[in-house]
């Protein structure tokens, strides 16, 4: 498979197509639109998120809600459009009535700026926002869908808010969005659920942001998904190439991730054992990943969100039309956007993991993938857990 | 670029193809045997890194030691070919009379076996195992050589071993490599290079391993490689699925990375100043990537590296086939290959960074890409450090 | 570059996205739907030319008209999806109550049903229509602009439709467009232009269809696009890719084409000669590539149109409901496309032609890249024709 | 799968890395060798093939003739390297020794200076040479043999040399080579041959050099192969782009070819009968082609040749060092390289094919994707013929 997507934060909206999605796999086209939800909740979000409400209309690729193993399309409307079409309409809009020189730090207004050259980070902004992800969370909902029909459940929840920590690890992405999304922080872990929520307020009142992580989990993959046999085919490396590429993404780990560094390989590895169907092992520190391959067991992959860089209480900076000191603008913005940074890393996960499954299963419409599927499963004989 | 490796563990040798390198450099091919060299030190290796003694015998793509532009072909031997071909050899070697059932934790063995229909794990071992990095080390020794000659350079040094950390964080890449070489364990902290080394002198005696953690920096890299545009063009993707495509690493990290989970936004962007010659920052907690592109400042990446799993002390595991439980055999193995970890990254970046850069630059031949190097330089008029 | 299109026939719309073209281009965006205009037009057309009218709304990778190294995304409607949406809506059609079970010859049918397992062609007609290249023309159209204001002319001219032959054999591509499009069949000799046109008078009184041949000119390319270096590099390969993706498109030649099979070496290649500015030619046998690359000279390129498969007069095929013989169905359809061919193959070609030069020139914005091209042409100094 | 060759004409060697090829292909080793050697031969070769005898030596990605599923890599030795050396050695070659100014019309010498700089035109010609072919033969010896043992056959026939036209169209690619290989111009026609003969003879006697036209023919193959849903997955576009990245290659047709542009709709298409085991054609004037996918029948592919650019009786340039008119200098050459043309574009067929099919069987090892293909014919009930 392979995706593009288009579209300014200001602009008419979000395109996206998604080329090579099997054919025969019915979608259920109201749960795209309520993973365009979910990526809009959270505790901690500014004002923009109550105006978009998104939804993807369909417009090409399906017909009946089934698809047709041709590329589809869906554009998500941008809901303020109107209000900034005089800057920003493909045609006729008129971006230079509508500078921004003093570029904002965290953001990719400087670097955007000196790579295009630039006087005005506002067309640099307008696409690097995180606006963007809605297109990609639109995308991940397909192949959710497709994964979930060949039995495989993509889950996330929150595990760190501005230095608050969830102590829940949870065993199976199976019904675990069920819980998180229940958490106005996606936390799993009450205690931990109030401090974060503690922090944002914090953060409200003093004009700061909060960062933090999510644990992502994979549930049902069966073995043999990515390579050792070259780079670019292993697993763990397209699984970061991903989510590295999500704004805000600062770090990714699978199972262990950076604690490797300090524990002993005798509490590193996962050991095996014999079971009725297969094997077994008691511990996932791998993350589900050995030698650039799926193991069978659950993938585990955390990342890190880097807070918000539009702060209320600004931030010093240049205004590179006069190369003069001054304070970067605070734009509306959120204060904490790491329940929402979950949903993006599902979606982004959910393509990665579905168009890794596909490399090896080929296969054109959903029955002949789902049998094969299957045979990866047999051939394993790997215990449902 | 792109470039393929090939080879087996103890096959006849690796083979690297380089494609797209311009035309133009003058390369220090000695220099390329010393990175393969430096891919072999450190302290905790086993016995095989005396057997081997890398050397890339280079067969195209040069003539006279300066590139053409043409495909850059190496092939580095492996010195104990003779005493395995009687089951590697590739026309007439009989692998069925070497047999490994009992799957090793921790490796591709058992993913790999299940993947493929294999009752024997070692044609796995044989392209899974670590010896591959000997090929991406070559390749990313031209690259080293091509960035030197645009003023870019690329360094690491080892931050933790065993959970014993280095408290040095050096400013720059430049010179960094003739420090860290200095110590067998590659730490710039003489306190923590001794602790690191007597928790590798533990893993000896105790038949463990350790793992632990490598920063890497580039220096000298211009503002606006890499891009916000598009998901698959922004550099931190880019450099993390080449990072995790590495044997054993099993996290990346940019700038503050997981540490932005616990740091609020006011203290994790990087505000501006103006200077006589652009921009200048006091901070670097994004290492030196924003929205996807390099930001002028080094760039500053980490990676934690997992212990070997081949511990002396053995691990549970199943005959794959018998099904029985049983102990992985121990084959000869290092204790820590934490040192030579960073000369692999180094490579992977350096072969990432060139990459997107040549994306940026295009050009042919190496003044046309030099010169316009300088060009991106004046453009962003940041200052020398 | 890279793009995807998408879209049914008779869904709601095509959608297009560009991505990696450079910013700071101008678009006249009535000159975008004018291409799709041309495409419409040529003698020899059926009922639905009249119904389509095809406009591209933008939505995405411009302001004011300006291109911002965004995506570009556009959106072009299908006029006639309201008549079709109990069948082809998204969302809510319901295409198994429009089969189509007798496969038709010379169209993806048959291949496509047993491709997916579909026991109905429409799914596979709706995208594999030539309805899909108003897309690309789209795009096109966009490359084109880049390209004219480079100084680079992509133009067409019909050389032949069921056998009657143009002798025209324009020397440049600029204003030949211009000349081209006076004739309804775009043939630039009058006599063959009225035996073109009785011919396909003659088709629309049988019942049967006519193919054809175009030759596509680009002009003003600078000397060393594309590459000898790699397969994958050649520049003839790329616009054989491009060409031979189009629907209907069944041979491609470049210069002399499948002439060289009959003339001798010494009449083959292009001799050359000083000039005041570089190296002159009086022939253009190779048209326009030696080696993958182009060499200065115009690039001369000829596709052969395959005739229309759906023939008023029916052809004997299989329904493959039933098994048993029968005729394919007539749906309303053209006569002859091969004027338009020509606006199709324009727009691959001068996507191919831009993708490749911008891996020479790099660059992320117009300025950038246009001096780049300046200093391709000192290079080379050739003369200007 | 991918692949990358490398080597100069006259430096060390060929090299090629071959990667994604399956797992548990028994490969015959010395039918490798025999295709290099079948590259090799042909009437109207110089002295050159006489000393190559090339030999590819497999380094990696098979134990005992079986391949691993990891990346293959060999390597052909230059027999001649030797004697070159001193120019061409690559650590300490000289090659501004063995200047080329008088840049050879037809070559990739003029574009390549142009391209890179050059003042010597002999980087250039060393790796545009046809001498790299004989990797491309070996990457496809691979994959014909994987074909081959999937019922795939792939062959050619050599249909015009210098205007000598063979008569004969053989109904399948089995047997063809067997045919075809005993005639030292590789026709199947002895009339044809003698004349083609004798145009070589005449050639040889003048100075000229001769090319012509090769059919490739590929039986086997299953339906549904390629796409009609994205233009970059069309199985015409992806084969033209391999043979057109040929060395001379300067035409491609499918099945009627450039005949489309005289034969109306009605003698284009191939009507389709009933069978007792699915759908019969009296005809296959779309060489198996059709909607972009392989329809079940014989692709049936032309390709033009052209003659060879270096001709004795030398032809009019220009010295790049000086400005001035000269005379190309006729190196050592061939004065037909028809013959093995037909060999190099078995290979790049063979490999785009074998690819294509992977697309859609997936799979790691060769039982699970004969499995597949045999799935794949089941569904197509296509009878043999």
């Amino acid at each position: 498979m392979k995706y593009l997507t288009a579209g300014e934060s200001h602009g008419k909206g979000l395109t996206a197509i998604l080329e090579g999605f099997p054919a025969g796999v019915r979608i259920d086209c109201a749960a795209v639109d309520a993973e365009l939800k979910r990526r809009q909740l959270g505790y901690g979000r500014g004002g923009r998120m109550k105006i978009e409400s998104d939804s993807a209309e369909i417009t090409a690729g399906l017909f009946g809600s089934v698809t047709l193993g041709s590329p589809i399309a869906f554009f998500i409307r941008n809901r303020d459009f109107e209000k900034w079409q005089a800057y920003t309409h493909p045609v006729s809009g008129d971006i230079t009535q509508k500078k921004l020189t003093a570029v904002r730090p965290g953001h990719a207004d400087y670097a955007g700026c000196r790579k295009y050259g630039f006087d005005n980070a506002r067309p640099v902004l307008e696409r690097a926002s995180a606006r963007e992800t809605a297109a990609r969370v639109g995308v991940g909902a397909f192949c959710k869908q497709l994964l979930s029909a060949l039995g495989i459940t993509v889950g996330s929840h929150v595990t760190e808010i501005g230095g608050q920590k969830s102590t829940a690890r949870p065993l199976s992405a199976v019904g675990l969005n069920d819980r998180s999304d229940l958490s106005p922080v996606r936390c799993l872990d009450a205690e931990a659920e109030k401090k974060m929520i503690a922090v944002i307020d914090e953060c409200m009142r003093s004009g700061d942001t909060a960062g933090g992580a999510v644990e992502i989990l994979v549930s049902g993959l069966p073995a043999g998904v990515g390579s050792y046999a070259h780079y670019d085919r292993k697993l763990d490396g397209i699984l970061a190439r991903h989510l590295l590429s999500v704004q805000a993404f600062k770090a990714v780990e699978f199972g262990l991730g950076t604690a490797v560094a300090h524990t002993l390989g005798s509490h590193v590895h996962d050991e095996m054992a014999p079971s009725e169907c297969g094997v077994v092992r008691n511990t996932n520190r791998a993350g589900g990943i050995e030698g650039g391959m799926s193991n069978g067991e659950n993938l585990v992959i955390s990342v890190a969100v880097k807070p918000i860089p539009t702060l209320m209480q600004g931030l010093k900076t240049v205004d590179i039309a006069t190369g003069q000191a001054t304070v970067a603008h605070p734009e509306r913005s959120d204060y904490c956007a790491v329940p929402a940074a979950g949903v993006v890393a599902e979606a982004v996960v959910a393509y990665a993991v579905a168009d890794a499954l596909l490399c090896v299963t080929g296969g054109d419409d959903f029955d002949t993938i789902a049998a094969r599927v299957q045979e990866m499963r047999q051939r394993a004989k790997v215990c449902a857990k």
